[in-house]
């Protein structure tokens, strides 16, 4: 098993990508190619005394795509990007997985036409793995297709469920659509009509899912458009980052509040450890012929390797096999 | 000054919203119409000694629209509940303002063909007031409109405007977009649309706001379809909830942590009040020819006493009259 790295894609790339793609070396044992600027790739590892075994291979490239450029970039103007030959690497067979902390629009542009669909998928979908008091749930559509069809979101409810059946090893998974209200007559004119292709499905579908219970945890998968899943994945965010800064402002105010903090500091790394995307991986990109991860561009060394973990478990497991069965 | 308030809308109806009628009266003088089972009303002012003055109105019936009714029944089958009796004393002239914690789709049903729209309005729409760290910002439309086209968000930026001019006292306040990236060429294809009507209003439009950013309250309303603004709206809630949810367990953990929690508790409160709607007041229907204030469904007494003063403010000051100018 090989997983190909953009190297160069993400905030803290390449350091935190390169020691990342060792430490999922190290503990999985799989082969990494890294495509971008070689000379700085080699002395981090140097400097860091990091391990790849004797298999590594670098593709050198001094270009970058970054959040500011066009997404269809990749196609042409920046096709020699350290994005865009790491999906050379996955599409010319020489690598088993894809795994970037770059610019979404790219490695969704790059997913849908240099790796290609699934037949029978309309449209790609960011399926994100987000953390709830108990646990995960999947969020999808987090980003792809900010423009969505009814027979779209019943899509990405497919793929999402073989996705959770497969990689997070769930039964029969339950399935909900984000909706502004329990009852099946609520929504828009696009979640109305989902709601019924959904409903006429075999998915385990729960029906209507308010965005004020989705944070529990109340299903495995909350199926939505591309612009509601975005708004609802950053706002969980900022939400949460508003939300502990006040917190910690709280806990600086005094010296009494300061020691009462100590005394709860370790217990409360477990609230930041819940809202930490690091923790959950990345997000497969689902509805494309090969696996490909967008990792969070904020992604640290750690959440690159359960990126890498995660495209191991999605190749192992032929995520893609059982997306391509159930869509016929 | 009249303000006729549906004493059996919401969660808590009738006690709460009786009692934080009384509170109303008391700190604004503001004279009272309760809609509502009369002996009901007239036990629960016994019981806690409540005092209206001497020019209480009360408006007798033991109908009631709930939740689960449709919101049209308002129009005809439920035409005598207190909320469709309620909007009746607003539309003859007998009350000058409209308060209700009930059906959100009712109210602004009533609010639409009952009250009827000021001249020119496409779509009447919700501005919530949300809380953040160093104040409050408008969200809007928060609920009244799923689907929508980019006009309409052009005039809900004009009534929050207005609003926030009259109402909050800000000069000019700042507009932002919700969309999903700060650029003029992200989101779907109706905020792509509104993006440019509203940079070419003279609105003080700062430009699209990403949901992350939007709890630091970076701009004093943020303009968005109904659908996604209602997403939201629940969505802060769902995740301040579950986080503080996850805190007060941590609390509670053990004796250690008890001590620790004793200690910085007051402090804690103000979180909690910077999340409680209960403070913040209502959310005005804007575009109707008379103010309509929605109390949130779970309205304790304060929270409806919050939402008569906002009611009181709306009237004095005249908004109607600058969103009739401002669409002509």
């Amino acid at each position: 098993m090989r997983v190909v790295v953009d190297a160069f894609g993400g905030d803290n790339a390449p350091l935190q990508i390169v020691i990342g793609s060792a430490m999922a070396h190290k503990s999985l044992g799989v082969s990494v190619t890294l495509t971008g600027d070689k000379e700085k790739i080699e002395n981090i590892i140097k400097e860091n005394s990091l391990d790849f075994g004797d298999d590594l291979i670098i593709v050198d490239t001094k270009e970058i795509i970054s959040m500011h450029d066009d997404p269809t970039s990749i196609l042409k103007a920046k096709s020699n990007s350290s994005m865009a030959l790491a999906f050379k690497e996955l599409c010319d067979d020489r690598a088993d997985a894809f795994v970037s902390a770059g610019s979404t629009g790219a490695i969704v542009v790059g997913g849908t036409l240099l790796v290609k669909r699934i037949k029978g998928v309309k449209r790609p979908a960011l399926g994100s793995m987000l953390p709830s008091p108990d646990g995960y749930y999947m969020l999808m559509d987090m980003g792809a297709n900010a423009d969505c069809r009814p027979e779209m979101l019943l899509q990405f409810a497919v793929m999402a469920d073989a996705y959770l059946k497969k990689v997070e090893g769930i039964d029969n998974p339950t399935i909900g659509l984000l909706n502004i209200g329990a009852e099946d007559t609520k929504g828009d004119e696009l979640h109305k009509e989902a709601y019924k292709l959904l409903k006429d499905s075999s998915l385990n579908f729960i029906g209507n899912v308010e965005s004020r219970e989705m944070p529990k945890g109340v299903c495995n998968a909350v199926i939505t458009d591309g612009f509601t899943g975005n708004i609802a994945l950053k706002l969980i965010e900022g939400t949460s980052m508003t939300l502990l800064k006040i917190i910690k402002g709280i806990f600086l105010k005094n010296l009494k509040n300061k020691i009462a903090a100590l005394c709860i500091k370790g217990d409360l790394s477990s609230v930041k450890k819940m809202m930490d995307s690091s923790e959950v991986g990345g997000a497969p990109l689902l509805g494309v012929k090969k696996p490909v991860i967008k990792a969070h561009g904020s992604s640290d060394a750690k959440a690159i390797m359960n990126a890498i973990k995660q495209a191991v478990k999605f190749t192992e497991n032929d995520v893609i096999g059982l997306i391509s069965e159930n869509l016929e």
